[in-house]
Parts: structure tokens; sequence; C-alpha cells
């Protein structure tokens, strides 16, 4: 077990053709397929999801690309961290076994005609500031999912309504892969795991507390009967203002199965934020589930 | 092997879970698998995309679905002409291992919120006058590469937008799925065959035959060396309107490629047409190579 360990090499492709070849002998070696979507940049947060994919037989495959199509002109594609060898020896430490990390090139050898959309799902909270930004990343998941063929694919739900739109793409496309999503994994201090983070000054990064800390304050609330939707959301705007000179793009509590609004706090509840510092824009979320309204 | 062919039996199969099963089998087994997407009513043409398909060691599964999503609201969806019992029989004849036969709430159990869109090729010919119409298409075939998971698909080439639209969705969205057309198949007049041919009355059946006569006649043109693609056009549409009661949708001259607008009949060029018989819309094409200008 110990030489078998030691001997175990990570494979690195970057054409989708190998990376279909190799998937296919795994598939006659009787392995089933895991994919990992990430944009690289690799944290604790991607790596739990290695771990939840981990399985007897299982085959797992990270993908690391940064998406073109799902940043807006004026967002940060030329800037977001890239720094593949670091990403590839976590990968490989944490028990990847293929890292498939195409260039551009590659995933968009000509101009993309076609496009997968969402309706509705994809309109509201970061839709509504990010226009176009789940189009890219339908479009690009939807690739992946052709490109990979996996049985299960796993994303974060630090990115709840990526998860979401995701989900219901492959339920209303019949994609043969079963969607996971894994917990948001945090900072010692509760700061959501992001490769944005990497962006914030000293400054910023000590005052972004203040989104995790508002939204268990709002489960806190919740639990001791607050059931007004409005009133929660009033409350973690004032705190992110109050204690940070964040800029809130939204905070909104919804219906965590259809993104719909609510007026009164029941069932499974999302509560998200975006919130700007400096030019850095984070999201965190928090689902939460009432039983009954006591 | 006589005995064999008597005891074969086509499977006809209305649920994708069941389609899947039979499908991982039949993989397991070794052989490929062919798809033959149709709506059914089927004649000549569908039978001989299931000719081209056959092969050794293919599993040939036709679907056979009335896509509401395809359909305009005041388009002939619920009209479409249906008859599964002889459909079946004329599949099974044909060769066809498994007819897919899904209903609508199979189709779609839940309200779609996600679309596979194509830019530029959806917006000219057929899908001018049929808005969403290509969107229709291109996520009900989506739907049916997943579900099917085919090697090839077969696509007749009188829907020739169809054929260009779904070939450049399968690349830009990495389908693992080769997309073939096979050559458009007539009747002994010329009349290209539709599963709405038989929605004409005997005059307007009578006249559709300039259809196929004025594409012949403008290729016979080209061949004589007229390189004028507006001239050509022109041509088509006198010839249809003294010839006949069609009210034309379209007459258009455009690069087969790319389905760009052309001034020079030049390379591989689509001669392509829609035109009314009462209610009835048929639409027809001719792909002309012109090598080079004489």
């Amino acid at each position: 077990m110990q030489v078998e360990r030691m001997l175990w090499r990570m494979q690195k492709v970057t054409q989708i053709r190998e990376l279909r070849q190799i998937i296919r002998a795994q598939r006659r070696l009787g392995k089933s397929i895991a994919l990992v979507p990430t944009m690289g940049y690799l944290h604790r947060g991607h790596l739990s999801l290695v771990e939840h994919a981990k399985g007897d037989g299982v085959f797992i495959v990270m993908s690391l690309f940064v998406n073109p199509l799902q940043f807006g002109v004026k967002e940060d594609f030329s800037k977001y961290p890239r720094d593949l060898e670091r990403d590839a020896e976590m990968a490989e430490k944490a028990g990847v076994d293929l890292l498939f990390h195409p260039d551009v090139a590659e995933m968009y050898p000509q101009p993309v005609l076609s496009y997968i959309d969402i309706d509705e799902l994809a309109g509201v909270l970061c839709g509504t500031s990010r226009p176009g930004h789940f189009r890219g990343v339908c479009t690009v998941v939807g690739k992946l999912f052709n490109i990979v063929q996996a049985d299960k694919v796993y994303f974060g739900q630090k990115d709840y309504q990526q998860y979401l739109i995701i989900k219901r793409m492959a339920e209303d496309l019949n994609f043969a892969v079963e969607v996971i999503a894994a917990p948001i994994i945090r900072e010692d201090d509760g700061l959501a795991m992001s490769s944005r983070n990497v962006y914030l000054s000293p400054v910023h990064r000590k005052e972004a507390v203040v989104l995790n800390r508002s939204l268990e304050k709002a489960e806190l609330d919740i639990g001791n009967g607050q059931r007004n939707a409005r009133m929660i959301g009033k409350m973690i705007k004032e705190q992110i203002t109050q204690e940070s000179s964040g800029q809130i793009d939204y905070v909104e509590v919804r219906n965590a199965e259809d993104l719909t609004e609510l007026e009164e706090i029941k069932g499974k509840v999302l509560i998200a934020l975006a919130v700007r510092f400096g030019t850095t824009r984070l999201i965190d979320n928090k689902v939460v589930e009432v039983k009954e309204n006591v």
C-alpha cells in the first residue's frame, strides 16, 4: 500500500482527445468517473470536493480552466489568480488522478455560436450584477460534462446559485451525471474560502469576516423565532455597513429550492450576499431550514 | 441467419431510465450506438437514414418524439401527423433495434428552464419565420444526445439548416457524437419526402413539384455558367410564382458552410427555399459545388 502510494502519479492532460482516451480506458477497468471542475488557484474548499469524490473504484478528474465566457468585459478574467505548478502539487497530494488543464484555444477552437442558457434561476442574485455570467458557466460546464462524461460532479456550496443552476441544467438537458454540493469551507476566522481572497488588502481581509458573522447572526435570529425575511436582510445590511467598508451588491433571503422571493421565513431558506471590498467582490451564504413556525 | 432474422424483434421503450439500461448493456456487448431522431410519421427519407446507420456491431436507436418546444404557438404541433403503430412496423422492417417514443411528460417532467441556443446560424432562413424553432430543436436534440449517448447521429439533408446547426452545436458543446447528413429522398415526381406532404390537397400536391423543378433548373443554370446569386434566386421565385399558387416564405442562395449571404456563386453553395401551399409550409434545398469560375 505504502509502495503503491509512492508510485502513484497524477496525470496532467491538456488535450480533450487524450482525456477521452484515458477516461475510456478507466471505464473499461470498471472505474466510475468523478469530476471536480475548478478555475484553479486551489484552496481547501476545492480539496474538500476531492475528499467528497473519493471512493472505491473512483477515478477523480479535476478540471482547471479559467473560463473567459463567464467573465464580463469589465471583470477580472485576465487578473484572475493562476498558479498551475502550485495547483498541480496540491491536487496530486489531495488524491486527484487526472488534472485536465486545457488552454482557451482547446476549449474554444472556433467562435462559440452555441450556448446553454437558463431562465429565471439565472436572472436573480449574482445574475443581476453579472449578466451573461451563468450562460458562460452553463456552457463551459456542459462542455466539461460532455468531455469527461463523469458519473458524479462536485460543486462547492459557496456558489449556491451556481450549484442550483447546474443541477437544474443537468436535469433539464438529461446530462447523465449526478450533481453534488459540498459544504462551504471557511478560514479559521469564518471567511469563506475563495481564490479571490488573495486580492484583499490586509484591512479588507480583516473586515471581510463580517460577512460570515452577519450570516451567523441571522441564523441565530431565525433560531430565536425571527420569521420576517425583510428584517433579516435589513439586519445583515446594517451589520455589514456598520462593521466594514464593504459595498453591498445584494443581501437576499430566498427560497433555497427555486430562489423565489420570500416574505416569511419558512422551509429551506437561502440567505445569500455579495459585497465588494475595494475592487474585490466576495459572496457568501447560509442555508437555514425552518421545520415549523414556533 | 434466416431464423435469427425471424426471432429478432425491435424493442419499444418509452422510459428514459429503461433506455439507458438497454444502451449500457449493448455497450458492454461491444456495440456502437447509432441514433436516428425523428418526429415520426415515417417516410422513405427516415428509412434511408436507418440504411446509412447500418453496419457491423451497430445498435440502431430511432427516437420518435413530436417536440412541442420547436413549434411556434400558431404552428402545427397538435395536428402534426402521428401514427405510432404504422411507424413501429416501418421502423422494425427497416432494421431499427430500438424505438424510443417517450411522451411529453417523460421528456419535460418539469418546466424547462434550460435551453441550448445557437447564434447566427439560427437567425436566418427558417429561423426568420420560425422564431424559437431552432432553440427548441437544439434543446431536444441535446437531450436526446445525453439520453442515448450515441456514437453517430443521422439527419436528413432536407433540413439542411438544422443539420448545420446541430453539427455546430455538437462541436461547440463537445458532444461525443458524429453528426452525419444523408441525401434528400424524393417522390418519383421529385417532391422532397416530408411528413407534412400528407397535408397537401391534390391540387397543391401536384403544384409542389415546382420546388424541386426550380432547384434543378437553378443547378442547370449554374452548370451553364450563371454566377449571380441574386439572379438565381429571382429565377426560382419567378418559376414558383408562375407555375403554382405557392406563397414564397424565402428563396435564398447562401454559403453552405456558414449560411452567410453571397453575391457570387462560388465554392459550396446552398440554394434553399420555403413555400406555403395553403396552410402547409414545405422546404427544399440543393447544395451545389462550383469548383472554379469558368
